[in-house]
């Protein structure tokens, strides 16, 4: 089970719950009030252990574990151990969230403003917030109801936050505003100076960057990132856009609803990213692109032109993905022709 | 206009002020006594704004725009809208620069120390320094005059700052001297112990690193980024060089003066960089290299040999910037004889 | 020598004590009693200071160094300026940093909890651990003895440190286990959330992340470096391994024993890699694939497979770093005879 120092277990919950709970179908045979009393991997899983198989790489251990029952796909029933309770369903990924978040429900935050921060008297904090030891709120700031500020966070003059939201340690918040549910992780940086300059032998101008940040609600911005206020316009995060670690974006960047944006991307100023639109790790995007709805991008791609909607692409310079593969194999092929006449 | 809460305008401003504060010319038949009242993009503004074209990717916008007045290039002239008064300059976005700051000033720094810092007796405080809640100042440490010393920003023991500078929330700067108007951005890390490891396979033997981490004047270093300190000699950082977010700097490093650096470079240990250098988003440049002054990097090239003064390089491995993209034409050109085959 | 403001240096040692110290050979000749200051780079070295050379790049330095002393390799004696006194070994860099560690010895924690930090009652502190002001130790965190805990480092609830930790500025530790002697620089961010979302059109769902970050005694890891908390199993760091700054590690990856992992890599969730693989500057390692041990991975590679052990490999996506250089080798020379045909 997870180390109770950090995480408090909730249950036990039958299969039949469980079912309710994740919108998976018991499969034949099944007994319906079978107690589980925890989630784990499939190859820590035990008696009393829901777990569940979404990436064929993991067939064996799916064939071998010892879990009392498994969330899987229907096509995959018949490779199941023959003691294993099937709980069917399409997303058994989805279907495993919803069931570890009633295993592991967050735990409600427990208000009250710790004697160890600083609250500036000019702020408003909302009902049923908890602040943290160390964390900064300073004039003007407005915190709605029910938010986690984290120790050492420092939410600076005028940030407004909505409900529910959950600031991590050691965060800077300035120049923003925030809507309901955002967690913001450890080390986040949000509306600093965008990096504006006019360019000069005698010495580089600064430009005023006179914009904010407005993060739409459900956004999740993990550790470490960072994201510029805008130079005269906004920065833009949209509804439920979810980014990870060590992120870069840059001024005046608007990213639409629910993307997904993996560890080390780097956005470069004014670009606009559609909705759903799905970045690979340490991929970057130079800056006055537009990059259509429902785009998807490599790992480590360099974007330097537009990408119509709907389009994947890899590479640097990116182009279309299959062009790019058929690039990487002509060279190999090359290579070893070279190679041969050597 | 700027949000009020985050910003506050002076002004107004006769176009004939603004002419003076940025040097363009007044265009044919403008009025001089023509009141401005803010700065605004091309698209958001309206009547009484000032505005500026600087990219030829928004000649549209230009062309539409509702601004009062436009600082623009005089070969763009004859492409305003009538009903615009033009400034005329040679560098729009230098001029923008400097109108914005009439607008925008910097705030003063209103000085004192918050009851909720922590300032060593045995450190030294410039007159008309503020320091925020939460900040940490170390013993031995001297901070010139018209310092700003963020929330949670620490300083760490015998570090130097001259007067002037801007040290962002939840910093860390240790064994270090700046010059004077020097900005470092929310959670940049200064002076940590550079990555020296003599490796064996009895355990990787840490190096003691005892040189500092030198800052010349009107330097501005982005949010997140981290600057190693020497392992004997100093790391540099030359005179208004601009570093952006999420940057790393290995020990010893020399940057020269005017450099340019964009996000999420990496710069290796004991490498010389040049004057005037840019240095594209995501670039890598390795280990104990001269780069000369002027050279231009672009995003994502991997450095692994000495570049001349005045040369633009791309790729990975980097090389001339024609070479890379004859490279780039030839293997497409490749792939595509290979997929007619196919 | 070092900055006083910032480092104590001890001595002066005779050759015949740094000879003892460092496990080199004094050279025939060389006096056995000569007092040494101090350490030095090649360049900057005078009368009474200890140098070495390990880059044959510095040979010219070498020749000219006016060092008293000089640590090289036994086949670069005869190089060696007369003048200097010659100890011979193997491995120069390893005994300079033993010989370094000497003159600069690591400064002892000097214990006490500084009025400005926040330690809750229910916290455990270890014997002689020093915590510095603004720092804050939340319910349930153990800390072994003789531990460093840095200003405005955030210890939160139930982390357990072993003994002589030093933990950095503006670091945060969470849901985390470490052994002894680990150095955590500032602005690292440990045992936040792993990205974990069953993606849908109808939002991103959130994956409860119920592991932990294990992290094994004698690591150090870098400035601002993320570690994720696993997803159910653990993260773990193997012994001894180094992070340097701004490093990426996903959910669940497993790093061996003995690593070197240079700044701005990423490695995706649930790789496991090796003992003592090496990962150069800004390489990528996607999710679930297998690195052996002894592993070389060359800067800003791209990894998209498992790797068998002792392969080195390089290129993005990578493969064999021979068949990398031979591909790159057969592109230059097709692009240079399409361009003599042009």
């Amino acid at each position: 089970m997870a180390d109770p120092r950090f995480f408090t277990r909730a249950g036990p919950f039958t299969l039949a719950e469980l079912a309710k709970v994740t919108g998976a179908g018991i499969a034949p045979g099944a007994p319906a009030d079978l107690d589980l009393v925890d989630v784990m991997p499939l190859d820590k899983a035990g008696e009393g252990d829901l777990t569940f198989i979404d990436n064929r790489k993991y067939l064996d251990a799916f064939r071998a574990t010892k879990a009392s029952a498994i969330l899987a796909a229907p096509d995959l029933a018949d490779q199941a151990p023959t003691e294993a309770a099937l709980l069917l369903c399409d997303d058994p990924y989805r279907a495993y969230a919803k069931a570890a978040a009633a295993f592991y429900p967050r735990p409600a935050v427990e208000p009250g403003i710790s004697p160890g921060a600083y609250v500036s008297p000019n702020a408003t904090i909302g009902a049923g917030c908890r602040i943290e030891p160390g964390a900064v709120v300073q004039d003007g700031a407005e915190i709605g109801a029910n938010c986690l500020i984290g120790p050492a966070a420092v939410i600076d003059r005028g940030v407004t936050l909505g409900s529910d939201c959950e600031i991590g340690a050691n965060v800077t918040l300035q120049h923003c505003v925030l809507g309901d549910r955002v967690y913001v992780h450890p080390g986040v940086r949000v509306g600093q100076d965008g990096f504006g300059f006019a360019p000069g032998a005698d010495g580089h101008l600064k430009v005023p960057q006179i914009g904010r940040v407005v993060i739409e609600s459900d956004v999740e911005i993990g550790a470490n990132t960072t994201i510029d206020r805008g130079a005269g316009p906004d920065t833009v995060i949209g509804q439920g856009s979810k980014i990870d670690n060590l992120v870069q974006i840059g001024h005046n960047v608007e990213i639409g609803r629910g993307c997904i944006i993996v560890s080390q991307v780097g956005i470069s100023g004014s670009t606009k990213v559609g909705d759903f639109v799905m970045i690979g790790g340490q991929a970057g995007i130079a800056g006055h692109l537009e990059i259509g709805a429902g785009v998807r991008i490599a790992a480590q791609s360099g974007l330097m032109r537009n990408v119509p909607p709907g389009a994947t692409v890899g590479g640097s310079p990116a182009k279309d993905m299959r062009d790019w593969l058929k690039e990487s194999a002509a060279l190999s092929k090359l290579a070893r022709k070279k190679g041969d006449r050597a």
